[in-house]
């Protein structure tokens, strides 16, 4: 809550919205209790206490017994900021309500699964820094997300490998639900999250955009 | 967000908290992919789109084609008032960090599974009423929470068959993320939501903080 943000009352993340993550984990999907892939998008919610900023330190997160957890990881999407109040809108106007992009970073706990939605691994303090800027962008269905970690390049992805475009995904999750000003969508994570270690220093790059820089907490 | 609410920042909501709801689906819980019950509270987020106030008029969701869906249902709630921010408090101190108890209404499309989050679902314009005041509660575990519609009694659930007790809640959920003043968690629905139909008056009471009114619209 202290920490001034880009986002205003909400940010949306898409997950699964790789087309090659989501073929690889086909035999996964067809398995029980679906039987089949989403055929819908899969959001999930970054709340309050987890929005930062370019800049910040993001605390290497502890245990349920206060120690250190072993493991934590990084991804980036690119962030449609909301413009205006969104109801409902189509794919063909859906690009009409952005006032902007930018770059979400999200740390979290590894994933040990894909139903059972992870609140407490994506929902640690100040684990998902928005920034540095807000831009304008001729084509954000060909950006490509770079995450490097201490100078060390990890994951390039491009949004050509998008299941679903930037369009599709702001008019499906308009309706969902109504979107607001200042509000932040980040449409498609690479596939696989990048390890990160106490102290790290990690860069989430789009190209347009710019470079949101974080620095791993120290283990407490 | 137009509408005034009492919930600042957060709303959280815990799923599958009833003893015998629990019981009732050990099977499907048993199956793939999970092959057992769920381990830690089942936690769900209900965003600011959604927040509203006793008697406000709670939308006829819509399809994705635009037409009204066929059938809505409600659930009722103890809605726990945080009073300070709370990170990591135990059991014991929980009761402390609390401003006060209201009610918190969950109005949704019905539920298809226990598993992948049902976003859509849950998250429809104006579906979580608040209210209608914040009180004091001498015996949070062993309130009454009972749901009319139109008049008639639909259903009535005792805290006494809380899976897990609000002080458990409280002191779980700050260990997953930090809360702050004014944030909202409705630790648990009765079993079985109730249907409702459009134009429906829905009362939901509390011995001891009051009744939550509010009115199902017409199919648009």
């Amino acid at each position: 809550m202290s920490e001034p943000t880009l986002v205003k009352s909400k940010l949306i993340c898409v997950a699964l919205n790789d087309a090659e993550q989501l073929k690889r984990l086909e035999a996964i999907f067809n398995d029980a209790p679906y039987k089949k892939p989403p055929t819908e998008p899969v959001l999930y919610y970054k709340p309050r206490n987890t929005w930062s900023q370019d800049g910040a330190e993001v605390e290497w997160a502890l245990d349920f017994e206060g120690k250190p957890v072993d493991a934590m990881v990084v991804g980036a999407s690119l962030g449609v900021v909301i413009g205006r109040e969104t109801c409902r809108v189509s794919e063909i106007e859906a690009l009409e309500t952005v006032a902007g992009f930018t770059v979400v970073g999200d740390y979290s706990l590894p994933e040990t699964t894909y139903f059972r939605p992870d609140i407490r691994g994506k929902c640690l303090d100040g684990s998902a820094p928005v920034g540095p800027v807000v831009s304008q962008l001729s084509a954000p269905n060909s950006v490509e997300v770079v995450i490097s970690v201490n100078g060390e390049e990890q994951s390039r992805f491009n949004y050509a490998n998008l299941e679903r475009s930037v369009e599709t995904l702001i008019s499906k999750i308009s309706y969902i639900m109504t979107l607001q000003p200042g509000e932040v969508i980040a449409v498609g994570f690479a596939g696989d999250r990048s390890p990160v270690a106490p102290g790290d220093r990690v860069e989430l790059s789009i190209e347009g955009i710019g470079t949101l820089v974080n620095t791993l907490g120290a283990k407490a």
